[in-house]
């Protein structure tokens, strides 16, 4: 049996999905009085729910366009890209919009250590009834 | 080859998990300043992200107190239990909390048709990107 090479990572998957701007979706999207709607971020491998963040709609278009996803800080007030400084970046797998247009769901490709700043995969580390405050069990 | 009865349904399985209130616990939901908290419903089978709705601290205590998923509904302004009128009830599994306490993760098992009042199974049905609005593949 002869030995294959490994395949060469293609763009996408080394850079995320650029989904592309269509104005009828992106004009479906209802963003609330502050300008944001709320973002679930979810892997796209196990379907595990990583974290919400918010988007307003300069940062939905850049998550769109970019294939990293882009949130809005409400406590920085500044736009971030996730990971962009702790390498536990978001490579953007498929962007989601609900039926009532005031939620979006993300699907990604988690890298490095995982969404949460503790260290955590998930940032839903924790169960409610569990005594530690902290479930074995994973978030999906 | 014999046929086998169906398990008779549990307490538990055909009413929802009564997770129970940990004081401590509640008191480390951050409600915004309209006193609400995003909540991610996750069917507990396989994962899907079926919808997004918003609680707030009473919503949050019948959901672990009852087994059955609760919520503020902004636009009506009132208390609605997921699936009471249609019949597309949610049954609680379990309830989990973000790092900083500001989102809210309930996994269900979703009974009837789905959680979207359009007849879909999940409110995310869109994807940006696909050109039909409606894409085929399932939101996780």
């Amino acid at each position: 049996m002869t030995e294959t090479a490994p395949a060469a990572p293609s763009s996408e998957a080394s850079r995320g999905t650029v989904v592309g701007v269509v104005d009828e979706q992106l004009d479906a999207v209802r963003f609330d009085d502050r300008g944001l709607v709320p973002a679930v971020v979810q892997d796209a491998g196990d379907d595990a729910v990583l974290m919400l963040g918010y988007m307003d709609r300069e940062a939905l278009i850049r998550t769109l366009t970019t294939g990293r996803s882009w949130f809005w800080s409400r406590s920085r007030q500044e736009y971030w890209c996730k990971g962009e400084t702790s390498g536990d970046r978001q490579l953007v797998r498929e962007v989601r919009y609900d039926c009532d247009g005031d939620a979006v769901l993300v699907r990604v490709e988690q890298l490095g250590r995982g969404a949460c700043h503790t260290g955590n995969r998930s940032c839903f580390y924790r169960a409610f009834g569990d005594a530690s405050g902290d479930a074995a069990s994973s978030p999906g």
